[in-house]
């Protein structure tokens, strides 16, 4: 942020306005104050028979991995009608069901993730302009190498760890740079 | 919005960029696009024996209504230390033992609302600036009419309902404009 949004001034610093608690962007010339959020992320794990629906990233961060549909949560819609949209945008995937699996901050992007487990409706699905290629697949085929985020690695295994115990809760955790470059996980 | 924050540019238009599915502000000028996505408010119902903690708001909106620590949450932080930090900013209370008690979007106001519920450590508390007044307060005498906001009134209804029942869970739903001013709630 360059200049002001309000005043068009480039007269910006950051400081503490008075009664806050955090550093804000301020414009010196009009007083307007920026306040930064974090953004949340909605996906899904949609299933059909024994396997999930994987897609292929067609853009960056991550082109060519492998990961559920799943995007910035939009004004004027719910969590689950983000999840839900995401799957049909980026898979052409109508989702059944959903309900919430996975809930994960992930504090050095600033980003909460809540990822949803439903069916994939019919078994249908048709690679969208943000997916290369999208596939069902079983628990054995997982291509864990090639997942494109932690917290989309991190969902699956929740995920097949509760299959496998017949027994869906809902998860939550966080997710953080360690130092350095490695990401430490923590469930709660 | 009236100018670029990236180039201060005035000439910005309101349309759907290439590859894009809604409406975003984009610069004329230097091409920058800008995304409004929902913010997530953190709250906690605090317990002390057989009372919650309450605060009546200093501040608009709903000045002088009461409410529970809530408020937005800040980059760099997980959802339940927003929640803790709000009890503590709000009213001096040191919260213990969270867990979440209500997601509820707010799709007129393009906020989410999650809600814990979990101890007031020690029974202590001290209003905080942002509050004119904090107390514990047993269910026979919440102030339902004098509640700052429906989500609120909403996520206290629940939990009541579950501790009579002495099974809580997690309350999912909608709240929105339902045509004129009236608010429809819809409960998951």
């Amino acid at each position: 942020m360059k200049f002001c949004s309000h005043c068009g001034s480039s007269d910006l610093n950051t400081k503490i306005p008075p009664g806050d608690t955090a550093p804000r962007r301020v414009c010196a010339s009009c007083g307007a104050v920026f306040y930064e959020n974090p953004k949340i992320v909605a996906g899904c794990i949609l299933e059909w028979r024994d396997k999930i629906l994987l897609c292929k990233r067609a853009i960056e961060p991550r082109i060519g991995l492998w990961t559920v549909p799943a995007g910035f949560m939009e004004n004027g819609e719910s969590v689950i009608e983000a999840a839900a949209r995401e799957a049909w945008e980026e898979a052409g995937a109508k989702s059944g069901d959903l309900s919430l699996h996975t809930i994960y901050n992930l504090k050095h992007l600033d980003q909460v993730y809540i990822i949803y487990r439903g069916s994939l409706d019919g078994g249908r699905f048709r690679p969208g302009h943000e997916t290369l290629e999208a596939g069902l697949c079983g628990e054995a085929d997982i291509p864990w190498d090639s997942i494109a985020f932690t917290v989309v690695r991190e969902a699956l295994e929740l995920y097949f760890a509760d299959r496998s115990r017949r027994r869906f809760t809902l998860h939550e955790g966080d997710i953080d740079r360690d130092g350095g470059e490695q990401l430490r996980i923590v469930r709660y």
